[in-house]
């Protein structure tokens, strides 16, 4: 064992990062703008701030500052539960007997057991400069909106949470965390907005979509100017806030002088690889060193890999903007899955034209495989992963066993999103042996890839 | 704010410690000795090692040994997790508008989710030393087992755990940590031991307790030469290994000059609180320095505040040795709490002795109020903490509030041992407002302890 390395590298307060990096000011090729729904035109701040609040409007359209400076009182928050850990992987590697070093960023370390609270924080600082009462929106797994309960609760703003109703239902612990931090949980569809009663009325007895709650938290927002509607995946701003990531990773990486062969991490809508990445591919786009990425997805929802690089709403209802991305279409279902955070039907534009470019790599793994390797993780590194975070912990494994094969002592570093305490039921499926696979036939995804908007 | 202490202080790994404190080698007055079951005289390290591990049985019984060396695979498993954080509560004081200095050290960034992990990979490592096959345990709220569980699959030990069969039935997502680390979970009666089968006979459809669980997991032990039993707390090996939570703490505080004026943690068997107090109370005993001392347990389960001193069976079924301590009587069961980990009916020697000497002082607090402060705790400083942990933070807020009133700037360390992700039952009870309390009355208390054996 090198005795250089620390198994987990703390970063001290003074050496966390001050700025966020925003990835797209270093693209030539910049990603392609956000287009309204309505007039199907590049999308202009002032109709951004209908929606979202001032200041993140401004970041979303913001592809030229290469730098942002975090408000002291974010940085303050950060201080509360990061810097986060990049941890030397040793017992896993000697499990593996692999030459490899293995290094994971592990995200997992606050209540809401994800790497969601760095944008949450940073969404709802900005809400209350605005002097607003209060933010919506909608959460799937529940991670989001467990972060953003506990981001509203230290703001004192009001959080209200449409929580697509089958896991209001089937994750009631996750509801409860929420509520703990004083949020406001409604199960969707509801009978508070009108998109909510309409789909009552047509579907009665619907478990809900994420689509669905997506439209009633934009409609609250909309239709009450103390509210703003806030998102955690998929847009520039999330990635910009996500990017304390990867420039944590690479001071500490830089500190013990070790550079990266290759960076790991899922991908559902891009935010934790986008942030992971972002300093680093900073310094590919510059041409000053050369990296390989890996976005890994599942093959239930393989939208970078299986695809179609196209303009595409964000969310099924089409109420919010359309986005160049790589998509399976945005009335396209994946089947359902354990990584719920996983589950989105395109990638955030940034990664999307990356990848379009061959800046970054992408596969596909399905959940059981997924989850053998999760256990084997933690079993060696006495982190219980959440399912989304071990698609990377996968593709890290691999690689790894590759450099076994050939003897190359290659530096791997990969993004341990979550925890997966809220995951036990998925876990108790693969203990049982009953936890089944899912490929999409190419049929099945041209369906939804058929009607995407012609644009 | 005070910019000179960080809001989290991590040790580096050289600053870690090397070994275990050895509270009772600093007592005038000792603890007195455990008894024999079978003869009620002092039991010797033989007749203990037919049921512990032999260094785990020495470790027992050694009252005069300072300091113990960590061995060097526990101190590397150590570094997995640890150190823990000591964090500065500057988001509390603040809320509280309290001139005092508030610490507390965070044992919950592991995922068995407490400092039960400290002594679980030193039970498993001697046991593995030994060249055993596994150890048996029992569980009640479930992170004892998860703990051992996470230990054992270090060290590839078959790790057998009886799991109270209420317990088992309404906490699966426990059960299911349990098994992803590879143990194997009992629900407790089963049919596989004597003691288990005698009373399924009995009292058919019984939902278990934890004394029926120790004595399965004892009996399973006892029989089989490849096998010992293991235990989480009150044993005084428990509290060894636990200082590591009170040492850490110390070298932390000492880095930057700063002397605690009262040390405060929650007590069950007194695990947790004996760890953590250990190197103030050794220094205390020396003279060397002066420290207020507070264990907070459950008005419903109130052992010093309202227990008797007096040899009594560690467990209800009579099977494990006796041991001279503050008890509400072996027989007694507390209600149905949700802070599973403090309801013993008796608490560790050491804490017990220290205690009757007038070094320490106790409180009892309802769970009412332990959970209206572990919610404003997790709104400010944003971890989610244990039902358990939360007695403690209770205390500290309330010594912090009296500061309030005299303008004392006194500094106060909790110990918060751990996070509360697979309590949020609980957290539901309260959010609903349906939580209730109970403080026996004198009359019930005086039951059980009646019954105590005459020694």
């Amino acid at each position: 064992m090198e005795e250089k390395i620390p198994y987990k590298i703390y970063l001290e307060e003074s050496e966390m990062p001050s700025s966020w990096i925003n990835l797209r000011a270093f693209m030539d090729k910049k990603p392609a703008p956000l287009l309204s729904p309505t007039t199907l035109k590049p999308i202009t701040q002032e109709e951004l701030s209908k929606v979202f609040c001032d200041e993140l409007a401004r970041q979303e359209l913001d592809d030229t500052s290469k730098y942002i400076e975090i408000p002291e009182e974010i940085r303050n928050f950060y201080k509360m539960y990061r810097p986060a850990p990049l941890i030397r992987a040793y017992c896993l590697e000697k499990a593996l007997k692999t030459p490899a070093k293995i290094y994971y960023k592990f995200e997992g370390n606050n209540t809401s057991g994800s790497h969601k609270l760095n944008s949450a924080i940073a969404q709802a600082y900005y809400a209350k400069q605005q002097g607003l009462k209060g933010v919506t929106t909608e959460t799937g797994a529940g991670q989001w909106g467990t972060a953003l309960s506990m981001a509203c609760s230290y703001f004192d703003l009001e959080c209200n949470v449409f929580m697509v109703k089958c896991s209001y239902e089937q994750k009631p612990f996750r509801r409860e965390v929420m509520r703990t931090y004083g949020a406001f949980v409604t199960p969707s569809p509801s009978m508070e907005t009108e998109i909510g009663k309409k789909i009552n009325e047509e579907f009665p007895g619907t478990s809900g979509s994420l689509g669905c709650a997506i439209s009633e938290a934009v409609e609250v927002a909309s239709k009450n100017p103390e509210y703003r509607y806030v998102l955690g995946s998929v847009l520039n701003q999330v990635l910009l806030h996500q990017s304390i990531i990867g420039l944590e990773t690479k001071t500490a990486l830089d500190k013990y002088g070790v550079t990266p062969d290759i960076i790991i991490g899922c991908a559902g809508g891009g935010s934790n690889l986008g942030g992971l990445i972002a300093p680093f591919m900073a310094e590919k786009l510059q041409g000053k060193k050369d990296y390989r990425f890996i976005a890994v997805e599942p093959s239930s929802c393989p939208t970078l890999t299986r695809g179609v690089y196209a303009y595409d709403y964000c969310d099924t209802g089409k109420v919010c903007p359309l986005s160049k991305m790589y998509t399976l279409g945005s009335g396209y279902i994946p089947a359902a899955s354990h990584a719920g955070g996983l589950r989105y039907h395109g990638m955030t534009s940034t990664l999307s034209e990356l990848y379009d470019q061959g800046l970054m790599e992408a596969t596909s793994v399905t959940q059981t495989e997924v989850f053998k390797v999760a256990q084997q993780f933690a079993r060696v590194e006495g982190i219980l992963p959440a399912p989304e975070s071990s698609h990377a912990i996968k593709v890290a494994v691999d690689e790894a066993l590759k450099c076994k094969e050939t003897g190359e002592e290659k530096t791997i570093v990969f993004g341990l999103t979550g925890t997966g305490y809220f995951d036990m039921y998925a876990y108790q499926k693969f203990n049982d042996g009953v936890m089944q696979d899912y490929t999409p036939s190419d049929e099945e995804l041209q369906v939804a890839i058929e009607k995407l908007p012609k644009i």
